[in-house]
């Protein structure tokens, strides 16, 4: 099957922005797995360095269906990836944990926004695009073990609370700076978002709805931890 | 089915040595998974880093069984695995690799030894926990890349050969060094490699055919990645 025949639509632009949006989520997966097991070095016993290690390797199993999709609409998938290491590397050296819980909840809130914006906006694409991105974001369940360690943190110690609470804030504040200089310099994944004659689009107002939607849900995990967004 | 009916011996030191066993290879893999995600972040481009990602993946892998073993034979993995840690790290901390090409040999080189080491000792185990061991121990297959990337390293600057065997004999003796530490300090390891009553051991003229052995297979890993033993 060509690429073209899988797309559903012969448009160049629409190849060329599936193929960055998914080198940005894979070049994602692959930072945050190499991240993690590094992070995974400040845990304080062995069996959180298993769980933490079971996290990673559940993302690098994602990581290697995004590249075969990548591979499939006919691009180099290290070439795709590569357009977005400055952008996660930058993200990654502003939001070094300064200890093991900001590591858990950089793990837990930052993966978990990067995969609510993901979804959104593989809405705009093909089906067969949409089912490896949904299948690479899915939670492999092994964050419930984030939620305990943070909440018996906290139990212990109460000022750690307001100290990850801002650390949240500055976590989600760190993402959006990094997504919209993203977003202005690549030119054909806004054009997706934008639409076309043939395809619906994401106007002003939508943009306005999605952002409240992704920070209902950032509340909601900061929730879950037992902080304040 | 309880532990003892496992063993084929309801010898608690046989049982104690087989737990050491597993924790040593167990916490080895967990150390050698931590330390190729680091050593991936000196590789040149992304295809080296997924590549890598995927050998410490498969390493993560073998580690849950391990885990599983240990529990099975009535004993807490972490704990099991915690009695190996500094042993461990201290191999790691001497052999801190200086560029992408030590940390490549280092996982090759290093992880050879220590499978053919293991799978030595494991003939001395009972049925069950030796297939948990050798199947911990099989090379996934994606070691190919290290020998293409070491031997077209060389064959661009020649200098760098002399380098990379001075570097893998330097790894031969660490891990022996560490080996005969850890062989000092485990009474039950001892004993289980000196035999019983009911059990065939190793006599020194059978521990010097084993090193032969380990000597052989480790020349032949050198000379695989082009470099003198």
């Amino acid at each position: 099957m060509s690429a073209s025949a899988d797309l559903g639509s012969s448009d160049e632009d629409y190849r060329l922005a599936a193929i960055d949006l998914l080198g940005a989520i894979a070049y994602g997966e692959l930072s945050a797995f190499e991240r993690l097991v590094e992070d995974a070095k400040m845990a304080p016993g062995i069996d959180d360095k298993i769980a933490i290690g079971a996290m990673a390797t559940a993302e690098f199993g994602h990581l290697q269906k995004l590249v075969a999709r990548i591979a499939e609409l006919g691009a180099d998938p290290a070439a795709a990836m590569q357009e977005f290491r400055a952008s996660f590397e930058a993200f990654h050296a502003h939001t070094a944990p300064a200890d093991y819980y900001e590591g858990l909840i950089k793990a837990y809130v930052g993966d978990g926004l990067a995969a609510d914006f993901y979804r959104e906006i593989a809405a705009y694409l093909d089906a067969e695009t949409r089912e490896v991105i949904i299948a690479s974001l899915e939670d492999s369940g092994q964050t419930a073990f984030i939620v305990d360690r943070v909440r018996a943190g906290i139990a212990e110690d109460h000022r750690l609370g307001g100290r990850l609470a801002l650390w949240g804030r500055r976590l989600m504040g760190e993402a959006l700076t990094q997504a919209q200089r993203v977003a202005g310099d690549r030119d054909a994944l806004t054009a997706l978002l934008a639409g076309g004659v043939d395809r619906p689009g994401l106007d002003l107002a939508a943009l306005g709805r999605m952002f409240t939607r992704l920070t209902e849900l950032h509340t909601a995990r900061m929730a879950e931890l037992g902080l304040e967004a």
